[in-house]
């Protein structure tokens, strides 16, 4: 039987598509991505032999220009070196490209003044290299855009018009004939004057014009030159590199209790991750289930008012068992296996940014970048400490007992005051609270409560050092049992060497600018160490 | 094989679904309709049993609320007694509706307090039955509609939103199902709040989501009810009704040179015709000569500005051999016969009135449909007249020399003047004029002269028979020579008596409310005149 090969990545389209014209789903065959999400060609290159020796026709290839999740570009030079290869031993196909979402990244690429682009070689470092905006190899799957037999664009997604605009290209103006449809009623060729009716080309019959005149008016406004609508492309790339950079920075702190687990290098506009533990991700199930809780958080009920959320975030889910080659860097290798066994599939999170002028958004205080990661870390630290200590309140017998020390102990402000009025923390703690110039006088009280809260004036590091020597040395604080907190500056290298000094653990010194981060992260802390003291 | 039924006023979409879905074109079979362009139901029976007999499973009868051309209705009420009929002989089919046109229609039906449609039997007589706005079959098929397995409908035809907005309905929610594609990066059913994303049963993914709010703003506004959206209906089909009676009346006047040729009684809001001359029709090569002539006419190129037509015709084209059943009351045998050996198709034009307003267009003095009658009256005269006597100047001593006698020669606004310029007549005929205050000096004139055309003052109708009785009487004219044209009010029973008594041919006498219709007309009884001497 006749087949199409396309990469794993494939948009759920095709599926469709190919059950559509009566082929069905199974004629379909998809073949593995690398590590990057591109079709690999040599899974490719094998496919295409052995259809040659059982003579099994291959009606296409389908390469992609920005896989729907990842963005990824397949490497279509290298298909049409494949082509020309099995051409040789006297297999032809259709090469299809599937540049629904990234066909517009082309745009970046200059031209010569023949028309064609310019060579991949000869491009300046800034544009395709390692430190450009794109990967040489994916710069050289879009110089052979026009080797293809055919491409599909959606400008309703990254040419910036509205829905519904979508275009297929054939490099053969006349194989349109072959789909051909007349309708009488309709009018013809030469006194439409726009050659002919479009209807009879495609699905769709009338349709709204309003969309052609979309394309047209906003590549006469903004062409596609390197200029024009190609700086757009490098912006959304830039500011998806800046993300990444802000992202890994955010979750890749000094002993975090929060991962970043890239699913991929994030090559253009979109990036697949997931955040787990750092203690570890212990089956697939769990992991997803914190994942969708993140995700719940950021995503918009349609009955919602979308205003009210900052950022938005969507999600997806892979096959473990097609990917798990590709899980190798993320997850250890048994929970994948486990995964796989039990036909699990791996909720990701996804980012796409389409905003080309992203960079307004920056203010002198904080980049854009930096404000979404800020944000996620913060939702995902919240809804880590959801998903590890539910609000179920343990009996007052078995409730951890704390004491926070601050400047102005039951400040609305004060993180005491926080830490009494989250739900998930007053169900697993007894808080006390007093201030530095009362402590001495509660000294009864530092035996009677297990860990010590220092919240710290970073203003005034020496008193607060003061009173942390004052505590392990004097009241005979186990260092263990102290956990030094600053909510304003996070910036305290100095700092942490005296209280490390002490015999304080770094993972109990808590630099956070939010206070309500800072407040999260403690009870992630408190808990685990309540748990290392039961075990 | 399996087939698919449906009447040969198929849409074209038809054609291109079958194909489409892996079947093949051929798989679609057509069957006859009547000359209500209705699919006939006995074929229908005949093919269902042979397919009985040869065991052929039929996928399904598709019909028709709505042909895209005639805006037909096929009897549904019969098919589905069809299909009780061979449902017990042992054959199933699923039933589609294509009602894209004309579901609409059904808004014009009262419903029962359970929500069914009120029997056809119960319902007022103008609304059902001969004087009706619709005949009782059309409302016995449409009341039919709950019964078929699904439907399509197009709100952006009748229901007067935007492109594009289509539907369709399946009577079991579940058969969506069955079409069901699931793309993970897209908000599950849950979350959304909408019962799922659209993408997973339809052909397109993405799409604009402004023509659901058109259709539910548009139906919430002007609900599907009798007095709401079915209103709209029956404006439009009656003033579809009043068109078809303004042209019959406007063409079929006494004498008139041009015949309306209806293909078909037109019953909701479309109407296919033809004009021909009352002379007969030669073939039908000429016929669609001239039927595209006028088209033309009445055709909006798209580079033209729209706002120059007071008026837009559509045209179609049929199959001659397909439709020689339906054609034998428009076209004699012959000339149907020949065209269907040569494989001819005839080009018919098309009238669709989608205005539910079109009522606020009449004015005290003329109603929409007159004027637009009269306008293509003009036009086919005209083209009528190009198409006959084209502009090819003959020899001197071949033309016609006519004396037009007004009572201003070579006045503006003046027949004389008008014959002398215009081209076509000015190639056939050598034009005189004066008044007939000097005719009786002119008399020599007269004998030189071949016709004479007195263009008569109708508010004076007294003088204008005094000059017709000097000149058959006096002057010797032949009255079969005699033109007397009078081109303000055109109502003039007496008058024409008179002149019919002084033995002035009847068809002769033009009397037309606009100088050009006349000036046209009477080029066509001249050139007929002569060619009838010739003769």
């Amino acid at each position: 039987l006749p087949t199409v090969l396309i990469s794993q990545a494939t948009h759920y389209c095709w599926q469709k598509n190919m059950d559509l014209v009566g082929l069905g789903a199974d004629a379909l065959e998809s073949l593995p991505v690398d590590d990057c999400i591109r079709l690999d060609t040599d899974a490719l290159r094998e496919r295409l032999h052995e259809c040659i020796e059982n003579r099994q026709p291959v009606l296409g290839v389908v390469s992609i220009v920005g896989t729907t999740e990842e963005g990824a570009i397949d490497p279509l030079h290298e298909i049409e070196a494949v082509r020309d290869e099995v051409g040789d031993a006297g297999l032809t196909f259709w090469h299809h490209c599937d540049a629904a979402f990234g066909g517009f990244f082309a745009s970046m690429l200059p031209k010569t003044e023949a028309g064609d682009f310019v060579p991949p070689e000869d491009l300046d470092d800034d544009l395709a290299g390692p430190d450009g905006v794109l990967p040489t190899d994916d710069v050289e799957a879009l110089t052979a855009l026009p080797k293809t037999d055919s491409i599909t664009i959606d400008p309703h997604k990254f040419g910036y018009v509205p829905y519904p605009a979508g275009a297929v290209l054939f490099r053969d103006y006349h194989v349109r004939d072959a789909i051909a449809y007349k309708a009488p009623y309709l009018a013809d060729d030469d006194r439409a004057g726009f050659g002919g009716f479009l209807g009879q080309w495609t699905l769709e019959g009338s349709r709204p014009g309003a969309v052609a005149v979309s394309c047209y008016l906003s590549q006469a406004m903004v062409p596609l030159t390197p200029d024009g609508h190609g700086r757009f492309m490098r912006n959304c790339i830039e500011a998806n590199q800046d993300l990444f950079a802000a992202l890994r920075n955010r979750f890749g702190a000094r002993d975090g209790e929060l991962a970043l687990l890239p699913f991929h290098r994030p090559e253009t506009v979109a990036f697949c991750f997931v955040i787990a533990p750092e203690s570890g991700v212990e089956s697939v199930a769990s992991l997803n289930a914190y994942t969708n809780r993140i995700w719940q958080q950021m995503t918009v009920d349609g009955r919602e008012d979308i205003s009210q959320y900052d950022f938005l975030l969507s999600r997806t889910e892979i096959d473990v068992t097609d990917y798990a080659h590709v899980l190798t860097d993320m997850l250890p290798p048994n929970v994948v296996q486990e995964a796989a066994d039990d036909d699990e599939g791996l909720t990701l999170l996804r980012t796409c940014l389409m905003n080309p002028f992203q960079t307004d958004w920056n203010t002198e205080d904080s980049s854009f970048a930096d404000r979404v990661s800020d944000f996620l870390y913060d939702v995902a630290l919240e809804e880590y400490v959801a998903h590890m200590f539910p609000a179920v309140p343990r009996p007052g017998t078995d409730r951890h007992s704390i004491l926070v020390v601050e400047q102005t102990p039951l400040a609305q402000e004060g993180l005491a005051r926080y830490l009494e009025h989250d739900e998930k923390v007053i169900a697993h703690f007894e808080v006390h609270s007093c201030s530095a110039a009362v402590l001495k006088d509660r000294s009864e009280q530092l035996s009677s409560v297990r860990d010590v809260v220092l919240h710290l004036d970073p203003s005034a590091p020496s008193q607060a050092l003061r009173i942390a020597r004052w505590l392990t040395a004097e009241a005979e604080t186990d260092p263990v049992h102290l956990f030094p907190v600053a909510t304003q500056g996070t910036d305290g290298t100095d700092f942490m060497t005296h209280l490390t000094d002490l015999g304080v653990p770094a993972r109990n010194v808590l630099l956070e600018s939010e206070l309500v981060t800072s407040a999260r992260r403690l009870v992630v802390q408190l808990n685990g160490r309540r748990d290392d003291a039961r075990a």
